[in-house]
């Protein structure tokens, strides 16, 4: 079969991607649980149609292992200042590896303390916050997560990018299915302007800057230049609260010092926050659960519309990935198994 | 004198207001320390130029008293949900006196726990946010304050008002001055759309809907319709997780069934949070101070433009008031001096 026929995408099963993701990893001398905990973190992504938080992210992380700038097995070093703050030292380990183990050393102090907030520092990409804050308010916790990341995104008014896409998740147990949040602070994702790139299409005018600090819809000079926050004035307010937030508990670094979430090189710098909370009761769950539907049910202003909370269009996403499987590049589904069998890519 | 040509501003330096507005409340029968509390929180917005959370709520807390719906000398009730996680019934005392004592609470817990938070319910208006934020992250804590009120907001793609303008303070050390950010999650605030209305003013397309959920421009018709949430889905998502997240830890009431921050005889039923939390060390914060500096100085998209940082206008505003005195309606001053002098108005 020559190139030109050869298939763009392939859909495999959740389950054979759990079982080539973490051979991929203990291949790179992960121990088994942590690369479970690893993948569960990168399909949790596509599961919920976020390929840019999911797979694609493994191979960088085989060569980030290989590199020496990602630790393959550390879990992070605990140090509780107080009761109810744990910081945590990721010693260069995999990001949900540390965040899982700051999680369960919050919920252990729970019970005791009300809240408890872990403020985590030198650990990898995380992935999408949406992963951790799910479980947790499943678990019937409430849970806010940020993360900084590299600059990628200008100040309000200014040309260049000085801000991480600095993205915020909330969970909160709400009856049936947690409410969750899970969003980044800019207008579109990196990953956004690289596919639009990569297709050959404009981007929307006030989405980007390009290298220069000019405004532009090419996609392509915008890789080079800044994304736009989201919200105007405001959005841009708050993107920069959260880096400040993260940078006054973590200790990381901020702007356009930050490295090591999209190279394959650098020692990661960037800072994460977890706080765990006790709900007040499930009356106040079964509450919030009805005052969502509430929020479904405003009529909507375009006839045929309807009112969505967030979760609900990446819940049903979920239901028919989890049918149909994942669908990924042919490229990376073949790096994948090749890594998985021990080859080299 | 005829009332076309009376004065229709007035202004007065802050002493005298101080002076005015701690009498007005003692007439009231709020003893002198809440009275001085409340007072503060409201010329702490009029300092920051934010009229709308200043002296002109001051004649309806007297009606609140007046009417039994503001209980003039409670200052909450506190019972601790594990050593870190306050809950406390405002017992519908004032906002900003409900509000200080559980921030004094939180303090003293603060050396031991790292991280504390206050859940307050039935507790009045506590004003403008940024009052507790700039003062905490003075006093070298870090500050997450949040607050729900009536429904004016409409979701992204709805006709009618369901989440209330629910603002977020962040307040942070910074070096020489904390870094303070302070804003609702709605596109403009219902006190503008007011303005406009009594200015005769047109609005911004995309700022309102009307009554029956259509869009409008004319600010009359939108004082009886919605606000809409600033920054699109993005924005409405994040208000949204606010008022599910002090719903979930205050039990308060949600949406269209919040009462009592406008009007003059509901018992208030929203709900408040403050966490306060001790920031990592004094190096974090001249590192944050360093990182603001550089977003300062990022070159403009605009020439002759400057990029500024959340704080930087209201404090250029709060030393010019400061300096020429607080300007107030005439007739509120008016108003505010009989009820001072124990005339009823």
């Amino acid at each position: 079969m020559d190139a030109s026929s050869a298939p763009q995408f392939e859909t495999l099963p959740l389950t054979d991607l759990q079982e080539i993701g973490t051979a991929v990893l203990i291949n790179a001398g992960v121990k088994r649980a942590a690369a479970e905990i690893q993948i569960g973190a990168l399909l949790a992504a596509e599961l919920k149609g976020h390929a840019s938080h999911g797979l694609l992210r493994l191979p960088r992380l085989v060569r980030r292992i290989r590199n020496g700038v990602a630790n393959p097995n550390s879990t992070g070093k605990h140090q509780w200042i107080g009761q109810s703050l744990l910081h945590v030292d990721g010693g260069h380990g995999l990001g949900p590896v540390v965040a899982q183990h700051a999680i369960d050393a919050l919920s252990d102090r729970l019970e005791t303390t009300g809240i408890a907030l872990a403020a985590i520092s030198k650990s990898n990409h995380i992935g999408m916050l949406a992963y951790y804050a799910e479980r947790m308010a499943q678990n019937g916790q409430i849970a806010i997560v940020l993360s900084t990341s590299e600059a990628l995104v200008h100040p309000y008014g200014g040309r260049f990018a000085m801000l991480g896409t600095n993205p915020i998740a909330i969970g909160v147990p709400a009856g049936e299915r947690p409410f969750v949040l899970d969003m980044a602070t800019s207008k579109v994702s990196m990953g956004k302007i690289h596919h639009y790139s990569d297709t050959g299409q404009e981007l929307d005018a006030g989405w980007a800057l390009d290298g220069k600090g000019e405004p532009t819809t090419d996609a392509t000079a915008a890789k080079a230049g800044a994304i736009a926050p989201f919200g105007g004035p405001k959005g841009y307010a708050l993107g920069l609260a959260f880096e400040v937030l993260v940078g006054a508990l973590t200790q990381c670094a901020l702007g356009t010092e930050v490295v090591g979430t999209l190279d394959s090189d650098k020692l990661c710098n960037k800072g994460d926050l977890i706080f765990a909370i006790k709900p007040r009761s499930g009356a106040a769950s079964h509450a919030i659960e009805g005052y969502l539907d509430a929020v479904r049910s405003t009529p909507a202003i375009q006839p045929g519309d309807t009112v969505a909370v967030p979760g609900d269009r990446s819940a049903a996403r979920e239901a028919a990935i989890r049918e149909n499987g994942i669908t990924l590049p042919a490229q990376l589904a073949a790096e994948l198994r090749a890594l998985s069998a021990g080859r080299d890519v």
